[in-house]
């Protein structure tokens, strides 16, 4: 009676100790440990640098409750990524500088887990091809995905099926959706997003051969509901709508999240990445009205698969982003008494995106329906410019005009159209989400995710 | 025999399920844990945001070696803070919008747990007063030190010893040192920065009291080596000169905080706060140079930190800032064809601050210590801009085109004078810094330090 109760307590201690000791060793990666994620979701906000996630939480904030509340995603921060590219040899030797990374470069570390230099889709710096995560998962029997508001042929996806030296080699990247193959069958089982026309060619009819190799092929949210299991979703020819002004043909991010999870769930796991292409598009416009509205959208699909987690139990979800894009600061001083301010309101107000307020000013010649919406009094100046632009229409300057508005009216600052070095943040949630704790180098995702398949192979 | 073994065995689970509750509690605050450090090192680089960061680790990177090294600092990640302050409820009626941080508010939060309205030295929105975590340290046994590169008076060390509404009130900050006693001693064990003026009043003798209360106060870094255990060092009349400029009587941040360390140590333990000062002046100015070298003379203090913590065991180190300032990006582009770049040799080059050359500038009339410093070669529009001065000197426009070409050859980005919104990043290293882990409101830093305190009371 002593001897089995106390067998009994061995045997409840060596089970405790076991799960100790896998909390333990969470944080480093590591090798020995067998406890690998069945389904990993990762998913990029393309230039979600960490001033893009702060507007978006006073954006999404309860003006009502006092104090900025945290975004779902805020709780699951676990570090820091840098994102530099890798030079190439030649570039090495000639510059002089640091290089700040392009989508190409920093969607290859996390697809393929070695740097590599700008421009390049799952190649190194030799030009040579690098296995992807994508295709190792699929190898070992799990259903993959990639879902995005770009064309699905545009640098982040295609560094996941790709490996072409140029990310503007849009046509080679379609051809991989078919061509790139495990057991003669293409590899992506779902991808949704924009980019028909890469696939409707006269040179080739990537269509019709998906459609033999069993894919349902659609162009509307409409289809979305009764498509098979292996569906690709181009709902546009080249990129989605902004996401405020997305057609009801054209899914958001959260149904498309939605939509690929339901169809690649199964016993053996599934690997899908998600990207929220178009905060990086409108960081490039220093457009803040567009990044606050492309996060949402973004941040919407990340609470579809934190849910799924959630209810799951063995997935893990990873949210970070490639690069911040836009120099973007929120509370921009304006001139020596200016307060220490950030104004969202004005963001809140809008019923469309930005470039929506453009046309329409130009069509009615008139700014009305801008000013109704967003509560904006004009400055004087702003005033003679816009009188000005009503006589002599020009639509780059009167975009630039409306821009600056926001800028103003918001305290919002920029430095550049282009990207920034600086890191951006990493989330995860779920199994395995510990072992990412910390700063990095943007290859170490890739790199994890790598051991993880491995682990989950053995 | 057998029975002895599992007693034996049991035992050894029981303290082995223990250490593993221990370990699995440490993400979360929890008021039942008893486990609270020693020691705790609490430093401040003002207006470091992530940017910062980021332009320091480029500028230590070894160019010989490829990839960017990450800084030691970076090695202890474990969050990131939101620094909004708190609105009075004057200001939460009559303002629309959000208020970005001042340095005050945010080292309020730090010191009290408590966020509180711009301006406000450790009081609250009523303008009461808060206590302070280096007041209860006291209370409880422990020594307590401030160490800065600004004035000892100034808005961070100042919300951990003073309880006034207004930053700007130095004379009552610095009586504060004095008059803040626990059984009729002055409360700071130990001070080190500037703020000489402040103390050596008409109206009052601070230096002559501190005396009177068992004070070494000196003027000079060579004093400091036969400093008693209590000792107010004001290294200059204001402010230290800058990082790179310092005269050898005014000693580094590293230098201070290896001597309050050293007269802080003892068997209840100590709380000290170090603050880099003067990082977010140079950002203020727009000035990268300045940047990198302040944040160059935080960084060495922080290894200092980090070492003692290491060889002492029971020590907890938290790094973090008060807010970004300059709204700095790193790799802005300069015209459609500039690269993604970013250039920090002419950083690594200089060998003054920037004010040193621009006085040198102008008492010579040539830029040409400045250029042969840092090997840049001027652009026409720039030569032009110099010639012109040199014939019509004027320091701040002679200030403004240093600054610009500085941010020119280094694509370097800034959107304003001021502080920005952006979270900050959070580093701890020793025992508790697993409590620190994930994204917080920043007086969590306040709050969790003062549950420590408590524990460690218990």
């Amino acid at each position: 009676m002593v001897f089995r109760f106390h067998s009994l307590g061995l045997v409840v201690c060596l089970v405790a100790l076991l799960f100790a000791a896998g909390a333990g060793s969470a944080q480093k990666p590591d090798r020995t440990t067998r406890v690998a994620p069945k389904n990993i979701i990762l998913m990029i906000g393309d230039g979600m640098g960490p001033a893009q996630l702060k507007a978006y939480r006073m954006y999404q904030d309860n003006p009502a409750q006092r104090g900025i509340e945290p975004l779902r995603l805020d709780r699951h921060l676990v570090g820091t990524l840098a994102t530099d590219p890798k030079l190439t040899e030649a570039q090495a030797e000639s510059l002089a500088h640091y290089q700040v990374t392009d989508s190409a470069a920093s969607a290859t570390a996390y697809s393929t887990g070695q740097r590599t230099f700008n421009g390049a889709i799952a190649v190194d710096i030799e030009q040579q091809p690098l296995p992807t995560i994508l295709e190792q998962a699929k190898r070992r029997g799990m259903k993959v995905g990639l879902v995005a508001t770009s064309q699905i042929v545009h640098a982040t996806p295609a560094a996941f099926i790709a490996h072409v030296p140029s990310r503007r080699q849009y046509n080679e990247i379609a051809d991989a959706f078919v061509d790139n193959q495990f057991k003669q069958q293409p590899l992506v089982d779902v991808f949704l997003g924009g980019g028909w026309q890469y696939f409707a060619r006269e040179d080739r009819n990537l269509v019709a051969e998906l459609k033999a190799h069993g894919y349902t092929v659609i162009r509307t949210q409409q289809e979305l509901a009764n498509a098979g299991a292996k569906v690709a979703g181009l709902f546009a020819d080249v990129a989605l709508a902004a996401a405020k002004d997305r057609p009801a043909t054209q899914p958001s991010l959260a149904t498309m999240t939605t939509a690929a999870i339901e169809r690649l769930e199964q016993n053996n796991g599934f690997f899908l990445m998600v990207e929220g292409s178009q905060i990086d598009w409108s960081a490039h416009a220093n457009d803040i009205a567009g990044v606050v509205q492309e996060m949402d959208d973004f941040h919407q699909a990340v609470e579809v698969a934190l849910d799924f987690a959630a209810k799951e139990g063995n997935t893990l979800v990873i949210v970070t982003a490639d690069h911040e894009t836009g120099g973007l600061s929120i509370g921009r001083k304006i001139g020596d008494d200016s307060p220490y301010a950030y104004h969202v309101q004005p963001l809140r107000n809008l019923q469309h995106s930005m470039r929506w307020y453009l046309e329409h000013a130009l069509a009615e010649k008139s700014l009305q329906t801008f000013l109704q919406h967003t509560g904006i009094e004009l400055t004087e100046p702003e005033t003679k410019q816009w009188q000005s632009l009503q006589q002599t229409p020009d639509k780059k300057q009167l975009w630039t005009l409306l821009l600056a508005i926001m800028d103003r009216v918001t305290f919002t600052g920029w430095t550049t159209n282009g990207h920034t070095g600086v890191d951006v943040n990493l989330y995860a949630f779920g199994l395995g989400a510990e072992r990412l704790r910390g700063y990095h180098d943007n290859d170490f995702i890739g790199k994890q995710i790598q051991l993880w398949l491995n682990e989950a192979q053995q």
